[in-house]
């Protein structure tokens, strides 16, 4: 298919005229202005390194944001529909504005594409703090003999870098020197040496960012000379069957300390499996992978850095360390990387960690002039509210049911997952990859149980109450039903997909969304009450994670898995922590950002604050229906009281 | 026996009269002299961590010098018979001097003493650069909840210990902070934290010193708070089995790299048995040895850190490292000892080693206004030769007969070796523990050949020749005989000792010393030749290495190992390399000291020079007859002309 496609180009000077410029899918924006005779810059040669090309979307459909959108422009230009003319893809007719930085043009651009004031500062460069350097080494003559290789090399190096080969490096001198008669590539990070290789390697400079999340990881390998993500991996995470969640993890750590080896060797396992899966899919050379972030909560954290997690466990919860780490592979058992550094982000407190700093960074929103909010969902739920200056963490032990896991019919976001739901007469289900359905992932659970309460099928006490049968349409009757003494309701028929077993939400189910709603519920009201702002002085919350898909911003203010937030400022941001996790991993700005974001971000403690057990209950509750007056739903209460929570 | 012993003090002030006191032997001087109303000082506490109850032995035994009388007082005062009063032991009637340190008393001592000029810096303070910290941890609380149990540990350390817990310390900490309620003990090394244990360790603060030698190895164990030579332990350098010398070790790992790490397990289990057999003898925990220093020649130093040493066998013999090592044990595969710091002092070039350095450390010839030199013997030696401000240094491949090994009957000096000979009418041997002989070491070597010599049994040419029978007394004759077709010199009937075996030196044997010898008098030749310096011009010639036993430096000289130097300038050292090893241990200004010396020191390479040949089949010869014209022996020249050496 290679239908015609118009662009209509307009330029920020309010006396140019718009252009029309016809374009065959898949063109680069930047070529296709070119060819209309618009000269759009673009200082970094096309290679999505600067922000000179940068245009925004005024119609049209909107290209998904690359990785270099993301790094140049940030989050929130991104959300505005600006993309780099030198990186987008045209995919059908739209109207474009040539939008050159704000710098050059100060407030023109503001009138005209109406973004909101931010700094400059917000866009990233490209500073990995990876640098290669190709230096041909004088080896040692009988004229020059009082010497050593490493002084030879040194010798040839700038001043700025450290006096000292490590000994891991050393070892490999003698022989990696005389290959190609003294032509080597030395790579620095942060100015100190951390590899070196025979020949020219300069090329070949890349970087992976992982966050370790308590269900799945997830992965991405990059090119630090481009900022180009060339390959995403993922997975469960192999600790899981050893404690679906951070507390029985622990648990299983505490009853002896030599688990502690298993569960790391679990997570080493698995990130050592990432890398060589993605170098082999990308078809580079894993020492060339010279810099990784890492993210993940302090429970992860630890156990992959080889500290006991015990005390994370119990009260008052306080980490080992606290601080970013920097290691070598080798040091934390990445025999794929030995030579690499890892950087670790750093923790807030013992349940807000590495990623809870890296989903701030993502999302920026240390440096909103209104309040902001982002929601981490994962099987721990953290939540950051404020604005600059005056930032606020909590973390609140959802549970994995949002992840699809202790969910009878639960999986992950993966082929075959139910992922959407709507209920009109009969109940529609959209699946991962449009095959039958297998199971129901966390996207899935919370649209299913948002359409269940809008169609009356779900009380809003949290009752799957089969008496309801008679005032349902007949095919929403059939599929509410007994079965093993539990209600359920049957999302799909196991005849109807070819399976032999249907899938259905049952009365359990509810409950563990319930806890898991309430709690992440729960811990932003609590911020709510604590920095006392109200639910409209809310300019944005973002909610992050990786449920599987998208999740609905309308089903998640419907369960009340959000309070009663207007619907436009809840903003699906997708996996916030990932992100921010590559921006570190592309920007030593960003990464030392991090450090900073990590000291000023204050914990709030729900374990012992004295409100928590009263706000809990009104978070778990079912709102009537949306936007509606709340306190008219009190049967919640009742169905609550066998229900216990440990929140640190 | 306690015979009644009686000392006679004088002290430095010219008006004072001489006082008697009787003592029992193993008092201390300075009780002796307390006993006798003679107060010597003692700021430390008489615990040898201090100069100022130095005294001197003006007549009367001398006894050994401790560790701490080497450390406080340097080589060069303990040589002219200075001892610390709270260290010596009294051993025999003896004229003391009470000494106090020449800071205080300025130039009457050195009228007194006669002692020679020298800076007050040539003392050492106890300064292992090992520091432990006992600290109260205050453990989080919930009002204190958002830390780490890092950052509380850093809060009751100095601002100058730094700012971070190194990952390894990390991994231990959650356990151990809460041991014993927050009271641990943090050890640092140079203000950087290496190391943590539950409760009050600060009393337990070793170190080691080895000296890594091509043949052997030889190390020590030190009590760091008082500067106690604990235990000292040692024993054959594994590898040997794979090259008896430098050259030929190299050459087996340069057929195929992997034997690197054949030679670099064999070396690092040595040092691990030899650590716990140490803390064993000496009932400390191996936990508690925070600091090794390592000496070793280029090629030990280099397969000890897991460094390929096959460039360093080939010209221009260039090491990969020069600059000072310091590792933590674990990186050095010292699983022993893995949290402490172990540090390899700098090399020189690539037959010049850390254990050359050491040498010089140890005789102090850099701070000399005479020209000096040091003469280390080993399976390669090394000479070092100059004073203040010019040293200049060259290394002499010996082989190891000198060692007692390739050697028909050569043993090392251990029990059983013939150490010494002297021949009248007939032979007599001295044998290290007094037992029936086994062998010969390198000493009784010297001393064997130096007697043959003077006795006529040998020719000046370095021929044994049987034809010479007639000529020599009876019982000596019978020693010459004719064997397998080679000329031998019986030291020791078989039959007499009780062995079924005779005793010999043989032709090869005397070839083996010739080549060893000659290398090393070549060496010390060469660098008075580049220094432009006569015999008459050095002041002092120190003799240094692990030969069995104190060499005689009169055969020494008589063999030509050394030029004909006057004997009393010739001074038998001891393992200088040792003691500078545990002189680094004790005192991080001598480390430093270490690496400006091998910054300073200039390597001259014997390969490359012109007059290298001539001078070694000079210093092949045996002169005639020991401080008569030399010249007169043509026939040794007839004799070397099949012997090669490879020099470097």
């Amino acid at each position: 298919m290679s239908a015609q496609i118009t662009l209509e180009f307009v330029s920020g000077d309010v006396d140019a005229k718009p252009r029309q410029v016809t374009a065959e899918p898949g063109e680069l924006l930047i070529e296709v202005a070119r060819r209309g005779g618009l000269e759009i810059e673009a200082t970094c040669g096309e290679r999505g390194r600067c922000r000179s090309c940068r245009v925004k979307l005024l119609a049209g459909d909107l290209p998904p944001p690359s990785i270099m959108d993301t790094v140049q422009l940030g989050h929130e230009e991104v959300q505005e529909r600006f993309r780099l003319g030198c990186q987008t893809q045209v995919t059908g007719d739209a109207k474009i504005l040539i939008a050159p930085p704000k710098s050059e043009i100060g407030h023109k651009l503001m009138s005209l594409g109406g973004g909101r004031p931010e700094t400059d500062q917000a866009s990233m460069a490209l500073d990995s703090g990876v640098t290669k350097y190709l230096i041909e080494v004088e080896l040692p003559t009988d004229e020059n003999h009082q010497t050593s290789d490493e002084e030879e090399v040194l010798r040839q190096l700038p001043d700025h870098v450290s006096a000292t080969i490590p000994a891991e490096v050393l070892r490999q001198l003698p022989a990696v020197l005389r290959e190609q008669f003294g032509k080597v590539t030395v790579t620095t990070f942060l100015d100190e040496i951390i590899d070196l290789a025979a020949g020219d390697t300069t090329g070949h400079k890349y970087g992976m960012a992982f966050d370790i999340g308590t269900t799945s990881v997830v992965g991405a390998l990059i090119d630090l000379n481009t900022g180009v993500e060339l390959v995403a991996v993922g997975g469960v995470n192999p600790q899981s069957p050893y404690g679906g969640d951070l507390m029985s993890r622990i648990a299983y750590v505490q009853e002896d300390p030599k688990r502690l080896q298993t569960l790391r060797a679990k997570i080493v396992g698995a990130l050592n499996g990432f890398i060589k899966e993605a170098c082999e899919k990308a078809d580079i050379n894993p020492r060339h992978i010279h810099k990784l972030v890492v993210v993940g909560n302090t429970c992860m954290h630890h156990i992959f850095v080889g500290i006991d997690p015990t005390y994370v466990g119990l009260a008052p919860y306080a980490p080992s360390v606290r601080r970013p780490i920097v290691l070598p592979g080798q040091d934390l058992l990445l025999k794929t990387v030995p030579f690499a550094r890892v950087c670790l982000l750093p923790i807030i407190a013992g349940f807000v960690g590495a990623d809870t700093v890296a989903a701030a960074l993502a999302t920026r929103i240390y440096e909103s002039d209104d309040y902001r909010a982002l929601v981490d969902i994962g099987t721990n739920g953290e939540v950051v509210m404020g604005k600059r200056g005056r930032l606020m963490a909590c973390s609140a032990p959802a549970g994995p049911a949002l992840e699809g896991a202790q969910i009878r019919h639960g999986m992950r976001g993966a082929l075959g997952a139910i992922e959407k739901v709507s209920i009109d007469d009969d109940v529609q289900c959209q699946v991962i990859g449009n095959t039958a359905p297998m199971g129901i992932c966390g996207s899935g659970l919370v649209d299913g149980v948002a359409a269940m309460l809008d169609a009356g099928v779900l009380e809003e006490s949290g009752l799957i109450n089969v008496e309801t049968r008679p005032k349902l349409a007949e095919k929403l009757a059939q599929r509410l039903r007994e079965k093993d003494n539990r209600a359920e309701f049957v999302l799909s028929w196991g005849e109807e997909s070819g399976k032999s077993e249907d899938i259905s939400i049952n009365q359990s189910d509810i409950r563990q969304l319930q806890l898991a709603k309430g709690a992440i519920c729960s811990g932003v009201m609590m911020l709510q009450k604590v920095l006392d702002i109200e639910n409209l002085q809310l300019k944005e919350v973002y909610l992050c994670g990786g449920f599987g898909n998208y999740i609905s911003t309308r089903s998640a203010v419907r369960i009340k898995l959000l309070p009663d937030f207007p619907l436009d400022r809840v903003i699906y941001f997708g996996n916030a922590a990932g992100l921010g996790a590559k921006m570190a991993l592309l920007s030593e700005v960003e990464r030392e950002r991090a450090a900073t974001l990590a000291r000023e971000i204050e914990h709030v403690s729900l374990a012992t604050h004295p409100d928590f057990q009263e706000i809990f209950v009104e978070a778990l509750k079912f709102p009537p229906t949306l936007a509606e007056d709340k306190g008219a739903d009190v049967g919640a209460e009742n169905h609550q009281d066998d229900e216990v929570m440990t929140v640190y």
